[in-house]
Protein backbone atom coordinates (compact mmCIF):
# COMPACT_ATOMS: atom_id res chain seq x y z
CA UNK A 1 0.00 0.00 0.00
CA UNK A 2 1.57 2.82 -1.55
CA UNK A 3 0.48 6.69 -0.24
CA UNK A 4 0.83 10.14 -2.58
CA UNK A 5 3.06 11.13 0.35
CA UNK A 6 5.54 8.52 0.07
CA UNK A 7 5.87 9.08 -3.49
CA UNK A 8 5.31 12.94 -4.35
CA UNK A 9 8.87 15.05 -5.43
CA UNK A 10 8.34 18.46 -4.24
CA UNK A 11 11.06 20.96 -5.59
CA UNK A 12 13.54 22.99 -3.66
CA UNK A 13 10.92 25.55 -3.09
CA UNK A 14 8.49 23.07 -1.49
CA UNK A 15 6.45 23.22 -5.02
CA UNK A 16 4.97 20.58 -7.11
CA UNK A 17 3.29 21.79 -10.39
CA UNK A 18 -0.37 20.48 -10.99
CA UNK A 19 -1.96 20.38 -14.51
CA UNK A 20 -5.33 20.76 -14.37
CA UNK A 21 -8.00 18.59 -16.59
CA UNK A 22 -11.27 19.17 -17.39
CA UNK A 23 -12.79 15.40 -16.41
CA UNK A 24 -15.86 15.58 -19.19
CA UNK A 25 -14.07 16.88 -22.25
CA UNK A 26 -10.23 16.46 -21.88
CA UNK A 27 -9.44 19.85 -22.45
CA UNK A 28 -5.90 20.99 -19.93
CA UNK A 29 -7.14 24.03 -18.40
CA UNK A 30 -4.37 25.78 -16.67
CA UNK A 31 -1.11 24.21 -14.52
CA UNK A 32 -0.54 25.68 -11.32
CA UNK A 33 1.66 24.98 -8.28
CA UNK A 34 1.22 23.22 -5.00
CA UNK A 35 3.04 22.59 -2.06
CA UNK A 36 2.13 20.01 0.90
CA UNK A 37 -0.72 22.32 2.78
CA UNK A 38 -1.76 23.41 -0.40
CA UNK A 39 -2.37 18.84 -1.88
CA UNK A 40 -3.74 18.27 1.70
CA UNK A 41 -6.63 20.91 1.49
CA UNK A 42 -7.19 19.75 -1.95
CA UNK A 43 -7.87 16.69 -0.82
CA UNK A 44 -9.94 17.40 2.55
CA UNK A 45 -11.95 19.71 0.73
CA UNK A 46 -12.64 17.95 -2.42
CA UNK A 47 -11.84 21.34 -4.71
CA UNK A 48 -8.88 22.64 -5.70
CA UNK A 49 -6.27 24.56 -3.68
CA UNK A 50 -3.04 25.99 -5.43
CA UNK A 51 0.28 28.01 -3.80
CA UNK A 52 0.49 31.43 -5.19
CA UNK A 53 4.02 32.27 -5.83
CA UNK A 54 3.23 35.82 -6.57
CA UNK A 55 1.35 36.31 -3.89
CA UNK A 56 3.15 33.72 -1.13
CA UNK A 57 -0.35 32.48 0.00
CA UNK A 58 -2.46 29.61 -0.29
CA UNK A 59 -5.91 30.13 -3.05
CA UNK A 60 -8.85 28.02 -3.59
CA UNK A 61 -9.28 28.44 -7.38
CA UNK A 62 -12.74 29.90 -7.72
CA UNK A 63 -13.23 31.97 -4.33
CA UNK A 64 -13.56 35.61 -5.78
CA UNK A 65 -14.85 34.30 -8.88
CA UNK A 66 -16.91 31.30 -8.57
CA UNK A 67 -15.31 29.22 -10.80
CA UNK A 68 -14.31 26.59 -8.45
CA UNK A 69 -12.95 23.10 -9.75
CA UNK A 70 -14.02 19.75 -7.86
CA UNK A 71 -11.63 16.62 -7.89
CA UNK A 72 -12.56 14.09 -10.02
CA UNK A 73 -9.62 12.52 -10.16
CA UNK A 74 -5.54 13.12 -8.74
CA UNK A 75 -2.81 11.02 -10.57
CA UNK A 76 1.30 11.57 -10.09
CA UNK A 77 3.66 10.67 -12.82
CA UNK A 78 6.51 8.08 -12.91
CA UNK A 79 8.74 10.35 -11.29
CA UNK A 80 6.40 11.72 -8.69
CA UNK A 81 7.00 15.28 -9.40
CA UNK A 82 4.09 16.39 -11.10
CA UNK A 83 0.41 16.01 -10.70
CA UNK A 84 -2.46 15.58 -13.28
CA UNK A 85 -5.75 16.68 -11.70
CA UNK A 86 -8.80 15.75 -13.34
CA UNK A 87 -11.90 18.21 -12.30
CA UNK A 88 -15.16 19.50 -13.06
CA UNK A 89 -14.64 23.51 -13.94
CA UNK A 90 -17.16 25.92 -13.46
CA UNK A 91 -17.31 28.95 -15.88
CA UNK A 92 -14.10 29.91 -17.63
CA UNK A 93 -10.89 28.73 -15.71
CA UNK A 94 -8.66 31.39 -16.79
CA UNK A 95 -8.84 34.65 -15.49
CA UNK A 96 -9.07 36.00 -18.59
CA UNK A 97 -12.58 34.96 -19.20
CA UNK A 98 -11.29 31.90 -21.72
CA UNK A 99 -12.29 28.04 -20.70
CA UNK A 100 -8.85 26.97 -20.59
CA UNK A 101 -5.81 29.22 -19.93
CA UNK A 102 -4.22 27.74 -23.24
CA UNK A 103 -6.15 29.79 -25.75
CA UNK A 104 -3.43 30.35 -28.08
CA UNK A 105 -1.66 28.48 -30.62
CA UNK A 106 1.53 28.85 -32.76
CA UNK A 107 0.37 29.10 -36.09
CA UNK A 108 3.23 29.32 -38.58
CA UNK A 109 4.97 31.48 -36.03
CA UNK A 110 2.50 33.48 -35.02
CA UNK A 111 0.10 32.95 -32.44
CA UNK A 112 -3.20 32.57 -33.12
CA UNK A 113 -6.68 32.54 -30.74
CA UNK A 114 -7.97 28.85 -30.87
CA UNK A 115 -10.64 29.48 -28.33
CA UNK A 116 -13.66 32.24 -27.97
CA UNK A 117 -13.90 34.10 -24.41
CA UNK A 118 -16.28 32.79 -22.16
CA UNK A 119 -17.04 35.68 -19.81
CA UNK A 120 -15.62 38.83 -19.33
CA UNK A 121 -11.56 39.40 -17.50
CA UNK A 122 -11.66 39.03 -14.10
CA UNK B 1 1.45 39.67 -35.32
CA UNK B 2 3.04 38.48 -31.96
CA UNK B 3 5.59 35.40 -32.24
CA UNK B 4 5.82 32.64 -29.28
CA UNK B 5 9.16 34.09 -28.48
CA UNK B 6 7.87 37.34 -27.44
CA UNK B 7 5.74 35.88 -25.03
CA UNK B 8 7.02 33.03 -23.05
CA UNK B 9 8.48 33.37 -19.71
CA UNK B 10 11.33 31.02 -18.86
CA UNK B 11 12.17 30.52 -15.23
CA UNK B 12 15.56 31.24 -13.27
CA UNK B 13 16.90 28.01 -14.81
CA UNK B 14 16.00 29.22 -18.65
CA UNK B 15 13.50 26.37 -18.50
CA UNK B 16 9.41 26.17 -18.89
CA UNK B 17 7.13 23.41 -18.49
CA UNK B 18 5.82 21.45 -21.25
CA UNK B 19 2.57 19.37 -21.09
CA UNK B 20 2.51 16.63 -23.65
CA UNK B 21 -1.20 15.34 -25.25
CA UNK B 22 -1.63 12.92 -27.48
CA UNK B 23 -3.85 14.45 -29.98
CA UNK B 24 -5.86 11.97 -30.75
CA UNK B 25 -7.36 11.07 -27.52
CA UNK B 26 -6.47 13.89 -25.38
CA UNK B 27 -4.65 11.65 -22.29
CA UNK B 28 -2.19 13.89 -21.08
CA UNK B 29 1.03 11.47 -21.40
CA UNK B 30 3.82 13.01 -19.68
CA UNK B 31 5.49 16.79 -18.52
CA UNK B 32 8.87 17.84 -19.14
CA UNK B 33 11.18 20.77 -19.75
CA UNK B 34 12.35 22.98 -22.71
CA UNK B 35 15.00 25.53 -22.49
CA UNK B 36 15.18 27.86 -25.59
CA UNK B 37 17.25 25.70 -27.55
CA UNK B 38 14.93 22.66 -27.06
CA UNK B 39 12.11 25.05 -28.15
CA UNK B 40 13.49 26.15 -31.22
CA UNK B 41 14.55 22.08 -32.23
CA UNK B 42 11.09 20.57 -31.39
CA UNK B 43 9.72 23.57 -33.66
CA UNK B 44 12.40 22.77 -36.80
CA UNK B 45 12.04 19.07 -36.11
CA UNK B 46 8.90 18.21 -35.87
CA UNK B 47 9.18 16.44 -32.87
CA UNK B 48 9.89 16.70 -29.05
CA UNK B 49 12.95 17.89 -27.95
CA UNK B 50 13.54 18.56 -24.30
CA UNK B 51 16.16 19.55 -21.72
CA UNK B 52 17.07 17.29 -19.22
CA UNK B 53 17.69 18.95 -15.91
CA UNK B 54 19.49 15.42 -14.57
CA UNK B 55 21.67 14.97 -17.63
CA UNK B 56 22.13 18.57 -18.30
CA UNK B 57 21.40 17.94 -22.01
CA UNK B 58 19.56 18.19 -25.09
CA UNK B 59 17.09 14.95 -25.87
CA UNK B 60 14.75 13.99 -28.59
CA UNK B 61 12.21 11.84 -27.22
CA UNK B 62 12.03 8.52 -28.29
CA UNK B 63 15.49 8.62 -29.39
CA UNK B 64 16.85 5.50 -27.92
CA UNK B 65 13.32 3.85 -27.57
CA UNK B 66 12.01 5.01 -30.90
CA UNK B 67 8.86 6.32 -29.23
CA UNK B 68 9.02 9.53 -30.72
CA UNK B 69 6.12 12.51 -30.63
CA UNK B 70 5.34 14.29 -33.27
CA UNK B 71 3.87 17.91 -33.01
CA UNK B 72 0.48 18.58 -34.21
CA UNK B 73 -0.34 21.59 -31.85
CA UNK B 74 2.08 23.63 -29.64
CA UNK B 75 -0.05 26.46 -27.24
CA UNK B 76 1.00 28.24 -24.46
CA UNK B 77 -0.83 29.59 -21.54
CA UNK B 78 -2.13 33.12 -20.95
CA UNK B 79 0.89 33.81 -18.39
CA UNK B 80 3.32 32.75 -21.33
CA UNK B 81 5.15 30.45 -18.77
CA UNK B 82 3.99 27.05 -19.63
CA UNK B 83 3.54 25.12 -22.88
CA UNK B 84 0.92 22.37 -23.97
CA UNK B 85 2.02 20.70 -27.02
CA UNK B 86 -0.27 17.79 -28.66
CA UNK B 87 1.30 15.02 -30.42
CA UNK B 88 0.86 11.56 -32.30
CA UNK B 89 2.85 9.78 -29.71
CA UNK B 90 4.64 6.16 -31.03
CA UNK B 91 4.29 3.49 -28.22
CA UNK B 92 4.88 4.52 -24.55
CA UNK B 93 5.60 8.02 -23.37
CA UNK B 94 6.67 6.28 -19.84
CA UNK B 95 9.94 4.69 -19.75
CA UNK B 96 8.25 2.42 -17.26
CA UNK B 97 6.18 1.06 -20.28
CA UNK B 98 3.02 2.75 -19.58
CA UNK B 99 1.10 4.70 -22.20
CA UNK B 100 0.96 7.84 -20.04
CA UNK B 101 3.77 8.65 -17.01
CA UNK B 102 0.12 9.53 -15.15
CA UNK B 103 -0.04 5.32 -14.92
CA UNK B 104 -1.27 6.02 -11.01
CA UNK B 105 -3.97 7.88 -9.29
CA UNK B 106 -5.11 8.36 -5.43
CA UNK B 107 -7.52 5.63 -4.44
CA UNK B 108 -9.14 6.78 -0.65
CA UNK B 109 -5.47 7.70 0.15
CA UNK B 110 -3.89 4.58 -1.77
CA UNK B 111 -2.01 4.52 -5.07
CA UNK B 112 -3.59 2.45 -7.37
CA UNK B 113 -2.54 1.93 -10.96
CA UNK B 114 -4.72 3.03 -13.99
CA UNK B 115 -3.53 1.28 -16.76
CA UNK B 116 -1.90 -1.53 -17.86
CA UNK B 117 1.66 -1.90 -19.25
CA UNK B 118 2.37 -1.39 -23.41
CA UNK B 119 5.58 -2.44 -23.00
CA UNK B 120 8.72 -3.66 -21.17
CA UNK B 121 10.36 -0.96 -19.11
CA UNK B 122 13.33 0.79 -21.24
Amino acid sequence: MMTIDENLKFNAEGLIPAIIQDHSTGRVLMMAWMNRASLQKTIESGKTVFWSRSRQKLWMKGETSGHTQTIKDIALDCDGDTLLIQVDQVGAACHEGYRSCFFRSVRDGVLELTEARLETPE
